[in-house]
């Protein structure tokens, strides 16, 4: 039914998976998509999705080629769309393009829509290939394939550790954290940070290191987002008006916190925004803070700081990833995880086999990476199992290694 | 100097590394090394060595394959001794047997001895090849490598905890242990117990698990020796005279604590065998364990147990490698890492870059391999760099991805 893939074809598809990842702003509810048109084998039109409302990739390196597309190969990102939204439909746009060959990363995973692009392609005698780049293409629009398609808010939990599971120490001086992880692993997290439309810390971390939550790590050659996250803080306690230095959000469970008003007007762009959330035992319940988002046009969320918030999106259930990163040392005191429920059972005889608790889905993660990342071990884990998705998505057609870089 | 490798070299050395494996006990405080000849790809002789005293794989294979060795091929895991020892040296009988050529993985990181066996066989006009599956064969002797030929004990920690670090709670019912990871993280760790003299609990462990610390699991394709280690506990508590079920040993702070005679003559193999160790803050020292290994003719101690346990080797700046696997869930609460002191300083500012505690060397791992393990996480770190010390074991020769399997 699909047709082998060419020699050229994964490099033209890295090529369309970095042009969905070099965007201005993410095009969240909207997957990332690249598209590019290629002639033996010289790229004659390019195209990516930059969110809603907008032209979709396949459009635009379609609008670009011309004329000159007449038998030559579309690469996609994304199985081309078989349905009218806010634009119209790319697979008609594609059959009078008059393409000889449409090669696909992976199917559309929107549960919500039509589908069937591809079958209509080779029902209009289209040679299609599926599952080029799977990885690197699922990768971009993980946080819409696990929420379906943001029906609810992406949870990323970012941690890093000590080899004996103690987070960074308090900074010691005013706005100077201790990382315990190298320069490289925090560079990854600027990009993770491009990748979120939020990014919380808790107010222990925010009043001990006061940290800057940006991106300056993020040079030209990242594959990213152009727009930085929005810094935000889940506190029950009083924020100051000029930390990190931008406009950012404070989820706090009292109503007597008023944004305060920018004393110059230099920092007028650093105004707060108070955000009343739910309290739950003395914190700020995630759930809580999940359903505000929306508010905030947020779509994903990125938790940083301390265990004790991460403690609270774990045992609240609603973290779709988790990447750790775990320095070579060893460092005997400093925070570490709190005591927490997970569940209402208790630890069953046998964890593993047939674990009870990776059944019933509330506390579970699958592996779905792991890398040096200089001196530190990243690990990627996923609640819903990435692989598997995979096969899925490319009806089974494609078994690649999952890039190491990419979205969130 | 050296001669690039043949395309049959990799699969004729992996051979060699496999006899080294499976050997009837450990060679300690020999190195395990295997060796093959081999004329045109048919494999002529077989050697691996059995430990002191006994002859070495070179010779062994050589005797093997009689005359027909001439103008074959060598391989061996270890570069030929070039010195004697209580054999005689290798290298005289490599020269006297008319091979062409030899094939070493590594050169012997033994400080002690004279060493130039590769050079001596180039000077008697063999062509000789260096750094084939280096990492294979360093694996296997790198207990050996890091404590330079046992001047002291080899010490491996494991650990198996949940993702929000926790260690296994305790069996509820009596021999039933909780596993935190995998059946198949489980059946690695059985086959590093084969690697090790003495597997060591601690009393909690002990008293709530009652685990057998046997090799159960270990079967006839695991390349490992043929016997089992001897079960320990740090305890200053009682033991139970029939803990394990086999002879074991306790390292006690207590002097009253007397042997406890085998009541009944079927467990007279089970006696116990105490060794008065220094206490520590409550604890057994883990520098007075260590000591008294050369008395249980031990020169490799496998750690496991709780964090207590794994935390007081560390704090002692003992451990020199360790294995640790992360299983895919959160658990909230039970055992976890205890506070204890690294070092004396208090934690500087930046921990990373320049990272004053790497350059101490007191508290500081390098991360040697990742690896999935099932549905787990498994990371070796070491204490001395596994990549430099390749680099070094094989003039800068061999750059391979380390073996998932193998030695301690």
């Amino acid at each position: 039914m699909f047709a082998a893939p060419a020699p050229a074809d994964r490099e033209l598809m890295i090529q369309a998976v970095g042009l969905a990842a070099r965007i201005d702003r993410r095009p969240w509810p909207n997957p990332p998509v690249g598209a590019i048109v290629a002639r033996d084998g010289e790229v004659i039109g390019r195209g990516a999705h930059q969110g809603p409302g907008t032209a979709h990739a396949e459009v635009l390196a379609l609008r670009e080629a011309g004329s000159r597309a007449r038998g030559a190969t579309l690469y996609c990102t994304l199985e081309p769309c078989n349905h009218q939204g806010r634009t119209p439909p790319c697979v008609p746009a594609v059959l009078a393009s008059g393409v000889a060959r449409v090669v696909v990363a992976v199917r559309d995973p929107n549960p919500t829509v039509a589908g069937g692009g591809l079958e209509r392609l080779l029902d209009g005698g289209i040679a299609v290939t599926l599952g080029v780049c799977a990885d690197d293409a699922i990768e971009l629009i993980w946080p819409f394939v696990v929420t379906g398609a943001f029906v609810r808010p992406f949870v990323c939990l970012k941690t890093a550790t000590s080899l004996d599971g103690r987070f960074a120490p308090a900074a010691r001086r005013e706005r100077a954290p201790v990382y315990v992880t190298s320069e490289l692993a925090r560079h990854e997290v600027h990009v993770l940070r491009r990748w979120s439309d939020v990014v919380l810390v808790g107010g222990e971390t925010m009043r001990a290191d006061a940290p800057r939550l940006d991106t300056r790590m993020v040079t030209s050659e990242d594959a990213c987002p152009a727009c930085d996250p929005i810094p935000a803080v889940a506190t029950s306690g009083e924020p100051g008006d000029e930390w990190t230095g931008r406009r950012h959000v404070v989820f706090t469970n009292r109503r007597s916190l008023n944004p305060i008003p920018a004393s110059s007007p230099e920092k007028s762009g650093q105004a707060l925004r108070v955000v009343e959330c739910d309290e739950c035992e003395g914190g700020i319940d995630p759930a809580s803070i999940l359903e505000r988002l929306a508010g905030l046009d947020a779509f994903t969320l990125l938790v940083e700081g301390g265990p004790r918030l991460a403690a609270s999106f774990l045992e609240a259930g609603v973290v779709d990833r988790w990447v750790s990163y775990t320095a070579p040392v060893v460092l005997g005191s400093g925070p570490r995880w709190p005591d927490f429920a997970i569940g209402k059972e208790a630890v069953p005889d046998s964890i593993s086999s047939p674990r009870p608790e990776i059944e019933s889905g509330t506390v579970s993660f699958t592996l779905t990476r792991v890398a040096r990342c200089g001196p530190d071990l990243k690990a990627v884990w996923d609640r819903v199992p990435f692989a598997a998705t995979r096969d899925r998505l490319t009806d089974g057609s494609a078994s690649q290694v999952p890039a190491s870089g990419g979205g969130a």
